[in-house]
C-alpha cells in the first residue's frame, strides 16, 4: 500500500481506520511489529529468484532493490566485523504503545500520522525509547529484527564518541594538527587543520560532498576509495590514497562544512595513535562493552580497513543501545562507555555561528554540529547522527527519549522525507514526555 | 621457525628441547596457546600497510598471504551470516597437556613430534578435545581466537549432518532422483541419481575436481559459480546455472568420485523443499542450538546464496562444538540437534566397495564415505571433514576424542601434509586414551 501523504488531512484520518484495523500483512510478537514478512517487491525470493527480482554487487542502492539490499550489504561488498564480544546480551524491557496514530502537520500545514510517515519514507525499521524501555519497534520491507541495516552516515557520529575516548585518555590532542599525527596529510586540505576543526567539520577542504557533482574530489570519488565500489583512479584504491589529494580552499573554523573525508581522517589517526584497526577498536571500547545482541559489520576497502565515514551495519536494537548509551551520558550495561563530559558537550560546546553559515542551518536554524553528530536546537535540545537514504538515530536527553529509524529512501537525500521524519520524533517526543 | 621433518630422528629429538623451552613469541592465557601475535609474515600490519604486505583480493589464497587471507575471507568476498542466535554460549571446560611432544613416525620412519606437525603443515588454529574437555587449544600466525577461519571442503560434512535432519523428519526421501527435487536438473548428470548417491558421492559425472586440469567442467568452474571469483562464462553466474552443465559419465552408485557438486545439489534441495535460505536453515538448525561462540559466516554467490561446499568460516571452538555434537551422537548443549541413528549410520553404513575402487582409497586403503564425511576404516573407527590446504575435523567416538586443525598449506593439496596429520591425530588419540 503506498500512501500519498499531502492530499490533506482526509487521508490521514482514512489511513488511522485502517492502521486501526491491523491489516493482515501486519504481525505482532512480544510487542515487535512486522509490517511484512517478506519484500514488498518480491526481491531475491526462491532458489534462485527470477532474474527481474534479484539483488545484485550493480543495484542494490536502487530503488526498489535497495530495500533488501540495505539489510543484506555484506552479501554484495566485502566487509569487517566489529564483534560483540562474549559478555551476555543486555536485555532491553517493553513498554509498548501504538504510536503510530500520533500525528503532527506536514509542510504543507496538512495532518500526517507518524504510521503514514513511516511508510511514505520507505522505513525498514523502527524503534522508539523512552525512560530505557521499548515503546515501539517496527520492521518494513521483510526485514527481520536480526538483520544489519547499513546506517551510512550514521557511522561518523559513531566514530566521533570513540573518539572521546582516547581524548580523555590523553592519548589525543584536540588542539594538535591533523599533520601530527599523520605526516602523509601534511599537505592536503587536512594538514593545519585541528583535531577539534576535524570533529566539528570545521575543515576548508576542496571537495564536494554532491552526489551529482562532476567536480572532484568528490563523495563518489571517496565512496570508491571506502571499498564501496571498484576503484577508476590509483586515488580511489584506498582512502590512504584518496585523502592526500584533497586540498584547501578556505580558511579553517569559520564556516561547517559537511564533508566525510573529515571521518575518514579521524579512523586513520584513531588506528595510527592506537596501532589497532578501528574495528577492532570500535569492539574493544563499544561494541563489547554496549551488551549487543549481534556483532557489527562494516563496508571494508581494499586494504582491509573499514569505512568510518559510511560503512557500519547494525541490528535496529543494536543501534538502540547505542543510542540509550549516549542518552544516558556515556553510561549504559554498568559501565561508563563513553566520558560524560564528551558527551555532554555535544550540545553545550556547540559552535552555532559556524553552523549558521552553512547551508546546513536550513534544516536546523538554531542547530550546530559537534563531536561528529548535528544538533537539533530544537525545544527538545536534541541532537543526532543523519545517514543518507533515512538513516537517523534521534537522542533526546532532556526527555530520555531515544529513536532509531533505518530506511532505503529511493534517492541518497530527499529533503522532503527528512523534514517529516524530524517533524515525527518532535511529535513523538511531546507526545511521550506527557505519559 | 621453519622446521625440516624429514632429516631424522635427531631433529627431532633437538626440537623437543627447543619445544621444552617455550620460546619467547609463545603466549599462554588460561590453558590457550598463541604462538605468535602477528602474522610471521608481517602482513597487514600498518595503516596503511606496505603494499607488499598487503593481503588483497587477488593474493588471498597465495602462500604467504593465504596465513593471514583464511581466517579474514569477508575482508575479500561478499559473505552471508549464519548467525549463532540469541541463546547463552556453551561454555567448554579445560584439562589442559602438553600434546605436542607426542611422537609419531613419519611416512619415511623418522620420529616426529605433534609439535613438529603443527609448523610444518601451516597450521593457523588447532584444538584437542577429549571426553568433553578441551587437552589443548593453540593459534599460529597472529590468528585469534575470536577469528573465523575457512575451512573449505569441511563445508560439506556440516551439509551432511543437516540433510540429516530433513530426512528424520519425513522432508526428504534418500530414495527419491535428484530431479524429483530440482527439475532443473533432470537432464544433467544428477538427475537420475538418487539423493543416497548424492550424499555419498557415488553420482558418475562428467567433471573433474583436479585442481590442474583444463577439463570443463571442473573445480575451478566452480569455485567461481559459487561466488570464490568473477564468473568467465554465463554458466558461472552461480551454480545454479553451472550444476545443470555437468554431465554423467558412467553408472552412478558403483564408484566413489569425490566432487564438490554433489554438496552444491544437496544445498539447493534443502532451500527448494524449505524455502529458507541455507544460511537460514543452518542457522535455525544447527548453529542456534550449537551454543556457538560467534555467528558463522559463508562465502555467497551472485545470487546470494552460501556456497555450501567450500564457503563456510567458523572459529576454532565453534568448529569443535560442532564436532562435539558429532561425537555426542547429535546431541549436545542439551538438545538432540541431529538424529543419532543419521550419525550412527556414518560409520556402520558405509559402502567401502564403491570407495576401494576410487583414488581415494590410498589415503584411507579401509575406508569409505558416507553422508559427506570421510570414514578412515583406522583402528579408532574415526571418521572426519576434510578440506582443502589442510582443514581437519576429526571425530574418533569411541574414545570421544574431537581434533580441529585449520590450516594454510601453499598448495590446496599436500599429501605429505596430510599423512603426518592423520598419524599425529592417530597418535593424540592413542596416547589420549591411556589418560
Amino acid at each position: 500500500m503506498r500512501i500519498i501523504f499531502s492530499a490533506g488531512t482526509w487521508v490521514g484520518l482514512i489511513f488511522f481506520i485502517l492502521l486501526g484495523c491491523a491489516g493482515t500483512n501486519v504481525q505482532r510478537h512480544r510487542g515487535i511489529v512486522i509490517h511484512q514478512t517478506e519484500n514488498a517487491a518480491g526481491l531475491m525470493v526462491g532458489f534462485p529468484p527470477p532474474p527481474d527480482r534479484r539483488v545484485s554487487t550493480d543495484n542494490w542502492q536502487n530503488t526498489p532493490y535497495n530495500s533488501w539490499g540495505f539489510f543484506n550489504v555484506s552479501k554484495f561488498l566485502p566487509t569487517t566485523s566489529i564483534s560483540r564480544g562474549f559478555k551476555p546480551t543486555k536485555i532491553l524491557i517493553r513498554w509498548t504503545k501504538n504510536i503510530n496514530l500520533i500525528t503532527f502537520d506536514d509542510r504543507e500545514g496538512n495532518l500526517m500520522s507518524v504510521g503514514q510517515m513511516l511508510k511514505a519514507t520507505h522505513t525498514d525499521g523502527f524503534i522508539v525509547i523512552i525512560d530505557r524501555k521499548i515503546v515501539s519497534e517496527q520492521y518494513f520491507n521483510g526485514m527481520p529484527p536480526a538483520a544489519r541495516h547499513i546506517i551510512w552516515s550514521c557511522s561518523q557520529s559513531i566514530i566521533g564518541s570513540l573518539v572521546g575516548v582516547f581524548v580523555n585518555n590523553g592519548q589525543l590532542d584536540l588542539n594538535a594538527s591533523v599533520a601530527e599525527y599523520i605526516p602523509e596529510l601534511a599537505r592536503s586540505g587536512f594538514g593545519d587543520a585541528t583535531l577539534r576543526q576535524v570533529l566539528d567539520m570545521q575543515v576548508a577542504l576542496d571537495y564536494s560532498e554532491d552526489f551529482n557533482t562532476d567536480a572532484a574530489p568528490n563523495v563518489r570519488q571517496l565512496y570508491r576509495a571506502a571499498g564501496f565500489g571498484p576503484a577508476r583512479t590509483p586515488e580511489e584504491n584506498s582512502i590512504y590514497d584518496f585523502l592526500p589529494t584533497i586540498g584547501k580552499k578556505g580558511e579553517h573554523g569559520v564556516v561547517f562544512q559537511y564533508a566525510t573525508p573529515n571521518t575518514e581522517v579521524l579512523g586513520w589517526i584513531l588506528e595510527r595513535v592506537s596501532g589497532k584497526s578501528l574495528a577492532q577498536l570500535l569492539s574493544d571500547r563499544i561494541w563489547a562493552r554496549l551488551g549487543a545482541e549481534r556483532d557489527a559489520y562494516s563496508v571494508v576497502n581494499r586494504v582491509g580497513s573499514m569505512s568510518p565515514g559510511g560503512g557500519i551495519n547494525l541490528t535496529l536494537r543494536d543501534f538502540a543501545r547505542f543510542g540509550l548509551m549516549q542518552q544516558s551520558n556515556g553510561r549504559f550495561n554498568n559501565r561508563q562507555i563513553i566520558p560524560d563530559t564528551w558527551i555532554n558537550g555535544i550540545e553545550s560546546d556547540a559552535n552555532k555561528s559556524a553552523f549558521k553559515k552553512s547551508t546546513a542551518a536550513r534544516l536546523f536554524p538554531q542547530g550546530s554540529y559537534r563531536n561528529q553528530w548535528w544538533v537539533t536546537g530544537n525545544p527538545h535540545r536534541a541532537y543526532m547522527a543523519i545517514g543518507i537514504y533515512g538513516q537517523f538515530l534521534y537522542i533526546n536527553p532532556k526527555s530520555k527519549i531515544v529513536i532509531a529509524k533505518m530506511s532505503s529512501y529511493p534517492k541518497p537525500v530527499n529533503p522532503e522525507f527528512t523534514f517529516i521524519t524530524l517533524k515525527a520524533f518532535e511529535a513523538i517526543s511531546s507526545s511521550l514526555e506527557k505519559l
